[in-house]
């Protein structure tokens, strides 16, 4: 029997109507930026396996490092307990962090280093007496799965039986350039019927909403009005992360620093599972504190596993390597060129592009998950690329060692496909 | 700079107040039960690393098979992709878990896991058009940290800035053998107020709760009174799956089998975060539907990570070998003899056992972070054996591969340590 059908047994996959959907790939071999499946078919994988391979599948930079650590110390309790991947995980990821970050908190994916920002949050106004418990959000993002990120997302096409166990969440539209005026005057109108603890965002580009960017000058007025409100910002860089825009992380764009940054993805670049929630001192200094119960009581049981650490740290070395740095500048022009090439197409309404993530939207109305769009994807897969579309967006978010003839290949897939849009 | 020194700079850990335990210790070396420091002392890891690395610290079944597989498959998005380690990981689960589980749904820990299955309770019930809002849960249970995981947990000692956002969650004692006929009273009047969409629970052992132990005929008539008024049954084995109780799983000791099974820590044979829910068939087939937003639309970066998988599988294989299921039986034995021993001495109040988890209550009130469990935490580490008292409760859940004569200086500390009480 082949994968594909054993597959089909027991595993039920996320994300997924598997009425609709009953099939799924099997992938046997992935290597730099090529996935190989059980017919030794080649995908280029242009979205990095969800923005997370950003240096190349089975990259030996990292896993030597890793199959290294593994015969040292594999795991230990983090309360009470510390090793040497963690420490100088801490010291290299501070090093490349806004200057305003300080603590790391570790957990395991996305979601939960949101739920952690907003309990830091909420428990940061606590501690001092406050209660403040409205959170503000942006319309149409995503912040995970757990009902405190649920709460936050507000692309809630799915939650319905979910909804009314929310946090109370109020939410922005995301500046555009010209609704900024109007955004800080809802703000307003917010902070004095509302008490406000903190605002969770994903800073410049929105992923779940298809790569939706926004105006980094508007977004620093934003986190201006927050800070004069004492109004925790807490960014959520899990997709936006480790180069992805140009900059380290998306925040490098604004003056105004976040007060809370949520980590994860490409962290660990595509090896395993890890996230951290990372705050300036002065969020940690509120938990700090002879009383135990001002303390933070969270964990989990593997919080920086010595694995995802070694990881974590390897990915780092060469995220700040001449090469991947060089690397990021090629993507960026060459998606600037292919942009020129594209954007005047008459099946395309509009480009985008942050750093090394380009967007485009079709000039056409397609459901999220409906047949169009799955008739987009599997012309991508039968050409050998893996592009994802989010309804009538194709994007592109490959890793930074795509070569210029995979480059070449993605982009010359995306125009061939309009000709079935 | 010692690694403790340098740790302070920038870590954040999980569960700690950092102004009153401002030390961690730095481990270096982990091998088989044995726990390194950076000076060279060594410790016994009497409780697996809070319950993971049940085959030994960095065991060459497992690190080797890991290690190959970084070399063939790092990761890939697991919508609508799959892979071998994926695959086989569910056939080698679905052998083990009681005969009713037959879908197996990915995400990262124990937090998540518990979400995952409280989402599928509540959603089971929506898809049908029945809105079922209310859970039921064990007074002092613990599931984890995340918004709906914290609902259900009621081991609520620092919840406080949180509380109000909870789901609505009524609570039962755990039954005692005395007990049985109020619990199922109270569980009629919960119904007959109340629509209880499902049960989570730890079965038979609560971890958090110090190791507090129930009894398998009253759980038994609870999970019957649910199954009889269409209640999801949540069994939250994240702490007890995988031998620790003498079989495979907890839920073993039962006839009635729950509807869904949260499964971590151990799952992944202490190397990297990894987590399952579980289901029955007619759980899975309540999403099963040509309507997609009837699917779970719920997912993690990392979920199914083949890295993660690989290790699993080969936990799995370990836990069922002979020499595993000997060990357990023999460790089992051993706990029996020290309690003989130990359950008359003038400090201790009462002792418990299930499997190879032992407990014992000191005949003296203590807080669960105070002054006097410090204490006796210290005294542990300084003898060499990790132990790590939950308040007034020393418990030993050591790995499967201890040795005779590392078994016998635990429960040697834990005797000699009664005399500082």
């Amino acid at each position: 029997m082949t994968l594909k059908e054993r597959d089909k047994k027991h595993l039920w996959h996320p994300l997924t109507q598997h009425k609709l959907h009953p099939e799924a790939i099997a992938i046997t071999k992935a290597k730099g930026c090529v996935l190989t499946d059980e017919d030794g078919k080649e995908y280029i994988d242009a979205i990095a396996s969800w923005y997370t391979c950003m240096y190349g599948h089975c990259n030996p930079y990292i896993t030597n490092r890793v199959a290294n650590q593994m015969q040292q110390l594999d795991q230990v309790v983090f309360s009470g307990f510390t090793h040497e991947p963690a420490v100088k995980l801490s010291e290299a990821l501070i090093e490349i962090l806004p200057k305003n970050q300080n603590k790391l908190f570790f957990s395991d994916n996305g979601s939960t280093s949101v739920e952690i920002g907003i309990k830091m949050a909420l428990q940061f106004h606590y501690n001092q007496g406050r209660k403040r418990n409205t959170l503000i959000a942006f319309e149409d993002g995503f912040h995970g799965d757990t009902f405190g990120a649920m709460s936050v997302s507000g692309l809630s096409v799915y939650n319905g039986p979910f909804e009314e166990f929310f946090l109370d969440v109020k939410r922005i539209p995301t500046p555009n350039g010209s609704n900024h005026e109007a955004i800080l005057k809802a703000l307003q109108e917010i902070v004095e019927t509302h008490k406000v603890a903190g605002f969770v965002y994903e800073p410049l580009v929105q992923g779940a909403a298809a790569m939706k960017m926004h105006n980094a000058e508007g977004l620093e007025r934003i986190l201006k009005f927050c800070k004069e409100h004492h109004i925790v910002t807490v960014a959520d860089e899990v997709m936006t992360g480790f180069g992805k825009t140009g900059k380290h992380f998306a925040s490098d764009y604004m003056q105004t620093k976040p007060d809370i940054m949520c980590l994860s993805k490409a962290l660990t670049a595509g090896l395993m599972p890890m996230a951290i929630t990372s705050c300036s001192q002065e969020i940690y200094e509120a938990f700090y504190s002879d009383d135990i119960g001002k303390g933070l009581f969270h964990g989990h049981t593997y919080s920086a596993n010595p694995l995802a650490c070694t990881a974590a740290l390897a990915g780092i070395e060469l995220l700040q390597s001449e090469e991947i740095q060089k690397n990021i500048q090629h993507i960026k022009a060459s998606h600037e060129a292919f942009n020129v090439r594209i954007k005047n197409h008459p099946k395309v309404k509009s480009t985008r592009q942050t750093g090394i993530i380009f967007a485009l939207d079709l000039n056409t109305e397609m459901a999220r998950y409906g047949n169009l769009r799955d008739k987009l994807f599997e012309f991508f897969m039968d050409k050998g690329v893996f592009l994802r579309p989010l309804g009538s967006t194709i994007y592109i978010q490959a890793p930074f060692v795509i070569t210029d003839e995979q480059l070449q290949k993605v982009y010359q897939t995306i125009e061939n496909s309009l000709s079935i849009v």
